[in-house]
Protein backbone atom coordinates (compact mmCIF):
# COMPACT_ATOMS: atom_id res chain seq x y z
CA UNK A 1 0.00 0.00 0.00
CA UNK A 2 0.98 3.66 -0.77
CA UNK A 3 -0.36 6.91 -0.12
CA UNK A 4 -1.52 9.19 -2.74
CA UNK A 5 0.84 10.26 -5.10
CA UNK A 6 1.09 13.98 -3.62
CA UNK A 7 1.82 12.47 -0.30
CA UNK A 8 4.56 10.37 -1.00
CA UNK A 9 6.04 13.12 -2.91
CA UNK A 10 5.80 15.16 0.20
CA UNK A 11 7.39 12.33 2.74
CA UNK A 12 10.23 12.31 0.42
CA UNK A 13 10.71 15.56 0.47
CA UNK A 14 11.08 15.79 3.79
CA UNK A 15 13.45 13.67 3.71
CA UNK A 16 16.06 16.44 2.38
CA UNK A 17 15.98 17.66 5.95
CA UNK A 18 19.18 16.58 8.45
CA UNK A 19 18.01 14.04 10.82
CA UNK A 20 15.11 12.95 9.09
CA UNK A 21 14.03 9.54 8.67
CA UNK A 22 11.30 7.78 7.08
CA UNK A 23 9.40 7.92 10.06
CA UNK A 24 9.35 11.19 11.09
CA UNK A 25 8.72 12.23 7.40
CA UNK A 26 5.72 10.58 7.67
CA UNK A 27 4.90 12.14 11.01
CA UNK A 28 5.78 15.82 9.39
CA UNK A 29 3.58 14.83 6.85
CA UNK A 30 0.22 13.87 8.55
CA UNK A 31 0.78 16.76 11.40
CA UNK A 32 1.34 19.39 8.69
CA UNK A 33 -1.46 18.08 6.80
CA UNK A 34 -4.18 17.41 9.99
CA UNK A 35 -3.25 19.64 12.02
CA UNK A 36 -1.51 22.39 10.70
CA UNK A 37 -2.52 23.23 7.52
CA UNK A 38 -2.00 26.92 7.80
CA UNK A 39 1.70 26.28 9.48
CA UNK A 40 2.40 24.21 6.24
CA UNK A 41 1.68 26.76 3.32
CA UNK A 42 4.04 30.04 5.53
CA UNK A 43 6.46 27.29 5.65
CA UNK A 44 6.38 26.41 2.18
CA UNK A 45 6.13 30.05 0.96
CA UNK A 46 9.21 31.56 3.08
CA UNK A 47 10.93 28.36 2.46
CA UNK A 48 10.43 28.96 -1.36
CA UNK A 49 11.83 32.29 -1.30
CA UNK A 50 14.31 31.76 1.37
CA UNK A 51 15.66 29.29 -1.20
CA UNK A 52 15.33 32.07 -4.62
CA UNK A 53 16.41 35.22 -2.39
CA UNK A 54 19.43 34.29 0.45
CA UNK A 55 23.00 34.66 -1.06
CA UNK A 56 26.05 36.10 1.47
CA UNK A 57 27.15 38.85 3.08
CA UNK A 58 29.49 40.24 0.17
CA UNK A 59 31.84 41.13 3.32
CA UNK A 60 31.82 37.68 5.80
CA UNK A 61 29.73 35.38 3.66
CA UNK A 62 27.05 34.75 6.36
CA UNK A 63 23.87 34.14 4.67
CA UNK A 64 21.50 36.88 4.61
CA UNK A 65 18.75 38.05 1.86
CA UNK A 66 20.47 41.62 1.74
CA UNK A 67 23.96 43.10 0.22
CA UNK A 68 25.92 43.27 3.62
CA UNK A 69 24.86 41.13 7.20
CA UNK A 70 23.41 43.14 10.15
CA UNK A 71 27.28 42.64 11.69
CA UNK A 72 28.95 43.71 8.68
CA UNK A 73 26.70 46.77 8.22
CA UNK A 74 27.20 47.91 11.73
CA UNK A 75 28.88 50.92 12.55
CA UNK A 76 29.55 49.24 16.68
CA UNK A 77 32.12 46.81 15.51
CA UNK A 78 35.81 46.75 14.90
CA UNK A 79 36.13 46.26 11.30
CA UNK A 80 39.77 45.55 12.28
CA UNK A 81 39.22 41.99 14.17
CA UNK A 82 38.14 39.42 12.35
CA UNK A 83 36.72 35.87 13.78
CA UNK A 84 36.87 32.68 11.71
CA UNK A 85 34.23 30.08 11.73
CA UNK A 86 32.97 27.14 10.17
CA UNK A 87 29.46 27.78 10.28
CA UNK A 88 26.59 30.84 10.55
CA UNK A 89 25.25 29.09 13.73
CA UNK A 90 28.72 29.26 15.19
CA UNK A 91 28.61 33.40 14.65
CA UNK A 92 25.35 33.23 16.33
CA UNK A 93 26.47 31.03 19.48
CA UNK A 94 29.88 32.88 19.72
CA UNK A 95 28.01 36.47 19.67
CA UNK A 96 25.65 35.31 22.62
CA UNK A 97 28.63 33.74 24.66
CA UNK A 98 30.92 36.49 24.24
CA UNK A 99 30.76 40.24 24.75
CA UNK A 100 33.38 39.78 21.19
CA UNK A 101 32.41 43.28 18.99
CA UNK A 102 34.84 42.38 16.33
CA UNK A 103 33.84 40.79 12.54
CA UNK A 104 33.49 37.49 11.29
CA UNK A 105 34.07 35.38 8.62
CA UNK A 106 32.22 32.39 7.89
CA UNK A 107 34.32 29.60 6.06
CA UNK A 108 31.01 27.31 5.66
CA UNK A 109 33.33 23.98 5.85
CA UNK A 110 36.53 23.05 6.57
CA UNK A 111 39.54 22.76 3.81
CA UNK A 112 39.28 19.08 2.65
CA UNK A 113 41.35 18.80 0.09
CA UNK A 114 40.06 15.22 -0.53
CA UNK A 115 36.17 16.03 -0.95
CA UNK A 116 37.55 18.84 -3.61
CA UNK A 117 37.09 21.56 -0.71
CA UNK A 118 40.03 24.06 -1.56
CA UNK A 119 40.60 27.76 -0.24
CA UNK A 120 38.02 29.00 -3.03
CA UNK A 121 34.96 26.71 -2.12
CA UNK A 122 35.63 28.41 1.44
CA UNK A 123 36.14 31.99 0.26
CA UNK A 124 39.49 32.38 1.19
CA UNK A 125 40.71 33.69 -2.14
CA UNK A 126 38.45 36.72 -1.03
CA UNK A 127 40.16 36.47 2.76
CA UNK A 128 43.40 36.94 1.85
CA UNK A 129 43.19 39.92 -0.41
CA UNK A 130 41.75 41.66 2.60
CA UNK A 131 44.97 40.58 5.04
CA UNK A 132 47.16 41.62 1.95
CA UNK A 133 45.68 44.95 2.36
CA UNK A 134 46.39 45.27 5.82
CA UNK A 135 42.82 46.04 7.27
CA UNK A 136 42.67 43.28 9.58
CA UNK A 137 44.91 43.65 12.46
CA UNK A 138 43.37 40.50 14.40
CA UNK A 139 42.51 37.38 13.57
CA UNK A 140 40.70 34.54 16.13
CA UNK A 141 40.55 31.37 14.54
CA UNK A 142 37.62 29.52 15.89
CA UNK A 143 36.99 26.80 13.60
CA UNK A 144 36.39 23.24 14.88
CA UNK A 145 39.46 21.13 17.14
CA UNK A 146 39.47 18.75 13.98
CA UNK A 147 41.88 17.69 11.74
CA UNK A 148 40.59 19.48 9.27
CA UNK A 149 39.27 22.19 11.38
CA UNK A 150 43.14 23.03 12.38
CA UNK A 151 44.44 22.60 9.10
CA UNK A 152 42.41 25.34 7.79
CA UNK A 153 43.33 27.33 11.09
CA UNK A 154 47.14 27.07 10.00
CA UNK A 155 46.00 27.84 6.37
CA UNK A 156 44.60 31.14 7.38
CA UNK A 157 47.25 31.55 10.02
CA UNK A 158 49.93 31.97 7.42
CA UNK A 159 48.06 33.93 5.25
CA UNK A 160 47.41 36.65 8.35
CA UNK A 161 50.82 36.61 9.31
CA UNK A 162 51.84 37.54 5.77
CA UNK A 163 49.38 40.41 6.19
CA UNK A 164 51.22 41.45 9.32
CA UNK A 165 47.76 40.76 11.51
CA UNK A 166 48.15 38.63 15.20
CA UNK A 167 46.44 35.58 15.38
CA UNK A 168 44.67 33.26 18.40
CA UNK A 169 43.10 30.37 18.43
CA UNK A 170 40.19 29.99 21.11
CA UNK A 171 40.96 27.54 23.91
CA UNK A 172 40.39 23.97 23.53
CA UNK A 173 40.31 22.04 26.61
CA UNK A 174 38.29 20.58 29.76
CA UNK A 175 34.43 22.30 29.09
CA UNK A 176 33.69 24.17 32.17
CA UNK A 177 31.79 21.84 34.61
CA UNK A 178 33.03 19.19 33.18
CA UNK A 179 34.43 16.25 35.44
CA UNK A 180 37.57 14.79 34.29
CA UNK A 181 36.54 10.95 34.21
CA UNK A 182 34.10 11.77 31.84
CA UNK A 183 36.07 13.94 29.38
CA UNK A 184 37.64 11.97 26.39
CA UNK A 185 41.20 11.23 26.57
CA UNK A 186 42.10 13.54 23.73
CA UNK A 187 40.51 16.54 24.93
CA UNK A 188 42.51 15.44 28.17
CA UNK A 189 45.80 14.94 26.67
CA UNK A 190 45.19 18.44 24.62
CA UNK A 191 43.95 19.88 27.81
CA UNK A 192 47.03 18.73 29.77
CA UNK A 193 49.47 19.67 27.39
CA UNK A 194 47.84 23.42 27.11
CA UNK A 195 48.35 23.88 30.22
CA UNK A 196 48.74 27.92 31.57
CA UNK A 197 50.43 29.42 34.51
CA UNK A 198 48.54 29.77 37.68
CA UNK A 199 48.21 33.20 38.83
CA UNK B 1 22.51 39.40 17.32
CA UNK B 2 19.41 38.24 15.10
CA UNK B 3 20.07 36.73 11.18
CA UNK B 4 18.50 38.25 8.51
CA UNK B 5 14.63 39.03 8.71
CA UNK B 6 14.03 35.84 5.90
CA UNK B 7 16.45 33.25 7.75
CA UNK B 8 14.64 33.98 11.11
CA UNK B 9 11.34 33.93 9.74
CA UNK B 10 12.66 30.16 8.04
CA UNK B 11 13.89 29.33 11.07
CA UNK B 12 10.44 30.17 12.68
CA UNK B 13 8.42 28.57 9.83
CA UNK B 14 10.51 25.16 10.70
CA UNK B 15 9.26 25.05 14.03
CA UNK B 16 6.04 24.41 13.20
CA UNK B 17 7.25 20.72 12.04
CA UNK B 18 6.67 18.10 15.24
CA UNK B 19 9.53 17.29 17.17
CA UNK B 20 11.60 20.42 16.37
CA UNK B 21 13.15 22.85 18.42
CA UNK B 22 15.10 25.77 17.74
CA UNK B 23 18.14 24.47 17.27
CA UNK B 24 17.17 22.10 15.05
CA UNK B 25 15.49 24.56 13.31
CA UNK B 26 18.18 26.32 12.90
CA UNK B 27 20.16 23.27 11.48
CA UNK B 28 17.41 22.51 8.85
CA UNK B 29 17.55 26.13 7.55
CA UNK B 30 21.58 26.41 7.02
CA UNK B 31 21.72 23.13 6.06
CA UNK B 32 19.28 23.60 3.13
CA UNK B 33 20.80 27.00 2.75
CA UNK B 34 24.32 26.10 2.12
CA UNK B 35 23.79 22.66 1.15
CA UNK B 36 20.77 21.88 -0.51
CA UNK B 37 18.97 24.67 -2.54
CA UNK B 38 17.49 22.27 -4.97
CA UNK B 39 16.00 20.02 -2.12
CA UNK B 40 14.63 23.09 -0.32
CA UNK B 41 12.76 24.54 -3.61
CA UNK B 42 11.34 20.94 -3.97
CA UNK B 43 9.96 20.64 -0.73
CA UNK B 44 8.44 24.14 -0.79
CA UNK B 45 6.67 23.43 -3.74
CA UNK B 46 5.21 20.25 -3.11
CA UNK B 47 4.28 21.08 0.56
CA UNK B 48 2.86 24.24 -0.94
CA UNK B 49 0.88 21.95 -3.24
CA UNK B 50 0.06 19.52 -0.40
CA UNK B 51 -1.36 22.27 1.96
CA UNK B 52 -3.40 23.86 -1.01
CA UNK B 53 -4.56 19.86 -2.93
CA UNK B 54 -4.91 17.34 -0.07
CA UNK B 55 -8.24 16.45 1.20
CA UNK B 56 -9.54 13.37 2.59
CA UNK B 57 -11.11 10.08 0.70
CA UNK B 58 -15.16 10.58 0.85
CA UNK B 59 -15.06 7.21 2.39
CA UNK B 60 -12.57 6.42 4.67
CA UNK B 61 -11.15 10.05 5.64
CA UNK B 62 -7.28 8.74 4.74
CA UNK B 63 -5.42 12.13 3.07
CA UNK B 64 -5.82 12.24 -0.38
CA UNK B 65 -5.31 14.66 -3.12
CA UNK B 66 -7.98 12.00 -5.01
CA UNK B 67 -11.58 11.92 -4.61
CA UNK B 68 -11.45 8.35 -3.30
CA UNK B 69 -8.12 6.65 -1.75
CA UNK B 70 -6.43 4.03 -3.55
CA UNK B 71 -7.76 1.38 -0.47
CA UNK B 72 -11.21 2.04 -1.30
CA UNK B 73 -10.92 2.49 -5.01
CA UNK B 74 -9.83 -1.01 -5.34
CA UNK B 75 -11.93 -4.11 -6.37
CA UNK B 76 -9.79 -6.44 -4.42
CA UNK B 77 -10.69 -5.27 -0.73
CA UNK B 78 -13.68 -6.92 1.02
CA UNK B 79 -16.00 -3.88 1.43
CA UNK B 80 -17.54 -5.53 3.81
CA UNK B 81 -15.09 -5.46 6.46
CA UNK B 82 -14.09 -1.75 7.99
CA UNK B 83 -10.68 -1.38 10.48
CA UNK B 84 -10.96 1.78 12.50
CA UNK B 85 -7.59 3.40 13.29
CA UNK B 86 -6.94 6.82 14.62
CA UNK B 87 -4.12 8.17 12.26
CA UNK B 88 -3.22 7.62 8.16
CA UNK B 89 -0.10 6.30 9.04
CA UNK B 90 -1.98 3.08 11.35
CA UNK B 91 -3.24 2.32 7.99
CA UNK B 92 -0.22 2.14 6.71
CA UNK B 93 1.12 0.29 9.77
CA UNK B 94 -1.40 -2.40 9.74
CA UNK B 95 -1.25 -3.11 6.15
CA UNK B 96 2.47 -3.58 5.81
CA UNK B 97 2.00 -5.80 9.18
CA UNK B 98 -0.99 -8.17 7.97
CA UNK B 99 -2.69 -9.28 5.42
CA UNK B 100 -6.08 -7.71 6.00
CA UNK B 101 -7.97 -7.19 2.89
CA UNK B 102 -10.63 -5.06 4.10
CA UNK B 103 -11.13 -1.12 4.22
CA UNK B 104 -10.38 1.22 6.59
CA UNK B 105 -11.97 4.24 8.60
CA UNK B 106 -9.84 7.04 9.42
CA UNK B 107 -11.09 9.17 12.58
CA UNK B 108 -8.03 11.48 12.76
CA UNK B 109 -8.57 11.75 16.55
CA UNK B 110 -9.61 10.22 19.63
CA UNK B 111 -12.94 11.49 21.01
CA UNK B 112 -12.04 14.10 23.66
CA UNK B 113 -15.25 16.08 25.21
CA UNK B 114 -12.66 18.33 26.84
CA UNK B 115 -10.45 19.19 23.84
CA UNK B 116 -13.43 19.93 21.72
CA UNK B 117 -13.52 16.64 20.24
CA UNK B 118 -16.80 14.90 19.44
CA UNK B 119 -18.41 12.85 16.82
CA UNK B 120 -18.62 15.07 14.52
CA UNK B 121 -15.28 15.95 14.53
CA UNK B 122 -13.98 12.13 13.81
CA UNK B 123 -16.69 11.79 11.04
CA UNK B 124 -18.52 9.33 13.35
CA UNK B 125 -21.68 10.56 11.50
CA UNK B 126 -20.89 9.41 8.59
CA UNK B 127 -20.11 6.53 9.70
CA UNK B 128 -23.21 5.63 11.76
CA UNK B 129 -24.78 6.18 8.22
CA UNK B 130 -22.89 3.61 6.92
CA UNK B 131 -23.48 1.36 9.96
CA UNK B 132 -26.84 1.42 9.63
CA UNK B 133 -27.09 1.21 6.40
CA UNK B 134 -26.35 -2.77 6.35
CA UNK B 135 -23.34 -2.86 4.34
CA UNK B 136 -20.63 -3.63 6.93
CA UNK B 137 -20.87 -6.42 8.35
CA UNK B 138 -17.73 -6.83 10.43
CA UNK B 139 -15.83 -3.72 12.34
CA UNK B 140 -12.27 -4.11 14.09
CA UNK B 141 -11.48 -1.59 16.37
CA UNK B 142 -7.74 -0.53 16.54
CA UNK B 143 -8.04 2.36 18.03
CA UNK B 144 -5.15 3.12 20.90
CA UNK B 145 -5.20 1.46 24.34
CA UNK B 146 -5.50 4.93 25.83
CA UNK B 147 -8.64 5.99 27.93
CA UNK B 148 -9.86 7.75 24.99
CA UNK B 149 -9.01 5.25 22.53
CA UNK B 150 -10.84 2.65 24.48
CA UNK B 151 -13.82 5.12 24.83
CA UNK B 152 -13.82 5.48 21.04
CA UNK B 153 -13.63 1.49 20.66
CA UNK B 154 -16.70 1.75 22.98
CA UNK B 155 -18.40 4.45 21.08
CA UNK B 156 -18.20 3.00 17.50
CA UNK B 157 -18.94 -0.99 18.99
CA UNK B 158 -22.51 0.54 19.72
CA UNK B 159 -23.24 1.59 16.52
CA UNK B 160 -21.99 -1.57 14.79
CA UNK B 161 -23.81 -3.67 16.96
CA UNK B 162 -27.33 -1.19 16.19
CA UNK B 163 -26.15 -1.49 12.53
CA UNK B 164 -26.13 -5.62 13.26
CA UNK B 165 -22.37 -5.53 12.47
CA UNK B 166 -20.14 -8.07 14.47
CA UNK B 167 -17.02 -6.39 16.16
CA UNK B 168 -13.87 -7.13 17.40
CA UNK B 169 -11.05 -5.49 19.16
CA UNK B 170 -7.36 -6.03 18.64
CA UNK B 171 -5.41 -7.69 21.42
CA UNK B 172 -3.29 -5.68 23.62
CA UNK B 173 -0.68 -7.25 25.82
CA UNK B 174 2.96 -7.73 25.96
CA UNK B 175 4.73 -7.10 22.80
CA UNK B 176 6.56 -10.23 20.82
CA UNK B 177 10.17 -10.23 21.58
CA UNK B 178 9.14 -8.55 25.21
CA UNK B 179 10.43 -9.32 28.60
CA UNK B 180 8.02 -9.67 30.59
CA UNK B 181 10.79 -7.58 33.50
CA UNK B 182 10.89 -4.64 30.90
CA UNK B 183 6.51 -4.59 30.29
CA UNK B 184 5.06 -1.86 32.29
CA UNK B 185 2.84 -3.04 34.57
CA UNK B 186 -0.53 -1.98 33.11
CA UNK B 187 0.27 -3.82 29.94
CA UNK B 188 0.99 -6.63 32.03
CA UNK B 189 -2.29 -6.48 34.26
CA UNK B 190 -3.86 -6.23 30.99
CA UNK B 191 -2.32 -9.31 29.36
CA UNK B 192 -2.49 -11.40 32.49
CA UNK B 193 -6.53 -10.62 32.49
CA UNK B 194 -7.26 -11.24 28.93
CA UNK B 195 -5.38 -14.27 28.99
CA UNK B 196 -6.54 -16.76 26.70
CA UNK B 197 -6.87 -20.75 26.53
CA UNK B 198 -3.95 -22.83 25.19
CA UNK B 199 -4.27 -24.98 22.76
Amino acid sequence: MAYSPLIEQLIASLRSLPGVGPKSAQRMAFHLLQRDRRGGAALAEVLGAAMERVGECRDCRLPTEEEQCSICRSDGRDAGVLCLVESPSDVFALDQATDYHGRYFVLGGRLSPLDGIGPAELGLDRLEERLRSGEIREVILATSPTVEGEATAQYVAELAREGGASCSRIAHGVPMGGELETVDSGTLGHAFAGRRRYE
